[in-house]
């Protein structure tokens, strides 16, 4: 597996657009970064115009951006119909889905329409599987939100609902035409979604970046307060390393499983406490833990770096110790439903020194050892009382 | 447009297979044609091997033909789970789909499981959106078992299900590892199925082939009484014109378009009438006797040309007369929402002389005159009664 990746390219201020390129042959396209993009109409130049644009977004971000997104495609295409969604993971479903494509019917939508994923991962997952889907594929650009969807989901054409019985499960790889993160719209965000964005940005450092790492550990304050210079950098990097990743990889058959450090653990932890109950970015920077932990009793990680993980998830406000879920076989069995699962044994993604990963099983005693030294009933209750009755 | 179909790659006998290739890059695969293809290990040679196999099929073929496919895949995968699926067009949704879904993660099916296509069109089309969208992508192989699968659905990666406003309204472009036709699989078939099938073999010929339009008037006779050497050409020569087709234009950005001569009209009778009323094949049949009579409207086609695809259609035993539906805004109103559409503009698949197909609009008011000239209201009282209570 590659270890190095691709030198930072840093631009001048968190002002002027940066722009970050995903290498797919036909299905290439840019990441633009910069406050600001969202009422631009640079960032929108070469899209493609068309009868009917559909912005999708849901009923917290749509109120804030959708008729400014609105008001610049008004003159790329007659009509634009905005579909809004239900907040949340509990709603990235099919029926949630049915939503979009009933607008898109009821509006004439064919397959010159382009959608515009506004919102976070939900909504761009949700969008982009719907342009996935709608007539076979209609084009699609994403204008994420969140910190998590500006670093992470947004950028790669991973696109999918969740199964009952498993989160993701249906889906498809599908490219955007382009990603608009416009920082600007980090502004709004709630304090627990910056944090949770932060566990996806710290994610880079011990699978590719040890340098990002060291400036993550430096600059996590600043990150915690919304500056614009370091949020500027942590997304463009973020984006660099991921675009790296994807460009090599697109359908995950190899290199791309190391984006889901933390997340084999995270998955289970969200299916077993209910979707939704904590955020994916906590969930992944809890599993980030475990992970780290398990690469430390395999020998591949020495306890310091080990425990410098942990302690900037700690940091960064998200949770480092785990729900009991229904014990060590409720873990086992969830994890096992995990995509990168094979034949019913469970792969890894471990951090083999920082800024390395790899991917391999584990012995079950040595993962339910784990999870063992690093959960506690009381993070169960917790999680229970948080929910609405 | 290319005017010209490739030349036909004559095989000597129906029992030796034939392969038409399908030339798509990296998704190249064959199709195989013959008598006893599903028994023979050979058919499945390079296919891959894997911990599961999953045979998605409906009530009435899993019975004939799931436990032989399943005796030859005893050897490539460890566990064999077949899905059965309810028979027919109405259950084409995705309540349907997720039966198939449920079953893949109940049985631990991972990225590796490969599915198998056993039955007709809705079978194929189901299971290969299902492929498509299970963990984002799992192989999968087609094993039609009626003419119009064998000739036309499950060749070229359209993979659907059905929206309430509209046919294959959700879908995939996601093609097969290989598609097994054995022609033996027809013995069971009932005839108003094979009479469905012909309706998209003749389709081939006003579109591509004028050559292959004499020879299905000649051997028209031997088609309907199942005779197996003309039965081998008439499946090969359909998927080489097919492959040809699709080779240049996979996702109908184009020239494939043409394959869905007859399917604006046919479509606003299936929608119109309920889907499965009429059999697919035979809404396409009526589709093209009035794609045929537009063609002639508009001067594209000789009245004379028009009148032997009609004279053809009908001595299949296939419907020449349409249902009125819900008038002449009904119709336009279904064929709107056809894929084809753009804008809300109706592009229709005309005949410019035989063997040569265009794409272009027509004027409503043509359009509803041809609708007026060519159904009547028996025909929907006819259907209406033939439904089940």
């Amino acid at each position: 597996m590659p270890t190095a990746a691709p030198a930072l390219t840093l631009a001048p201020s968190p002002e002027i657009p940066r722009r970050v390129p995903i290498a797919l042959d036909a299905r290439s396209y840019d990441i633009l970064i910069g406050r600001g993009l969202l009422d631009d109409p640079a960032s929108y130049e070469g899209l493609p115009r068309s009868a009917l644009a559909a912005i999708v977004s849901n009923t917290t971000v749509a109120p804030l951006y959708a008729e400014r997104l609105a008001a610049q495609l008004q003159g790329r295409h007659r009509r634009i119909e905005t579909v809004v969604l239900p907040d949340g993971e509990d709603h990235k479903d099919w029926a949630t889905m049915n939503r979009i494509f009933d607008a898109l019917l009821a509006a004439q939508g064919d397959r010159k329409t382009v959608i515009y994923a506004l919102g976070g991962g939900v909504v761009g997952d949700m969008s982009g599987f719907a342009a996935a889907c709608y007539m076979r594929g209609v084009p699609f650009v994403q204008v994420p939100t969140t910190l998590l969807a500006q670093v992470d989901s947004s950028v790669g054409g991973k696109t999918a609902v969740n199964h009952p019985l498993g989160k993701n499960m249906i889906g498809a790889f599908y490219q955007p035409l382009r990603v608009l993160a416009d920082l600007a719209t980090l502004d709004t965000l709630p304090d627990r979604e910056i944090r949770a964005g932060l566990a996806e940005v710290i994610k880079y450092g011990p699978i590719a970046d040890a340098d990002f790492f060291d400036w993550i550990e430096r600059n996590l304050d600043a990150l915690l307060a919304r500056d614009p210079a370091a949020l500027a950098h942590a997304v463009q990097r973020s984006c660099e390393i991921k675009a790296w990743v994807v460009s090599q990889d697109e359908r995950e058959s190899g290199l791309r499983a190391i984006l889901n450090y933390g997340h084999t653990f995270g998955h289970a932890i969200e299916a077993g406490l209910g979707f939704g109950v904590w955020l994916h970015g906590e969930a992944v920077g809890c599993g980030m833990v475990l992970a780290a932990e398990l690469s430390a009793r395999l020998g591949l990680l020495d306890a310091g770096a080990a425990a410098r993980i942990v302690r900037l998830i700690e940091r960064a406000g998200l949770p480092v110790i785990a729900p009991v879920l229904g014990g060590a076989e409720d873990w086992l069995a969830h994890m096992r439903v995990d995509k990168k699962a094979e034949g019913g044994e469970i792969r890894f993604v471990l951090i083999d020194g920082l800024g390395r990963a790899c991917m391999r099983p584990a012995p079950d005693a040595l993962v339910t050892e784990v999870i063992a030294a690093r959960s506690d009933p009381a993070v169960d209750a917790a999680a229970r009382a948080a929910q609405p009755a």
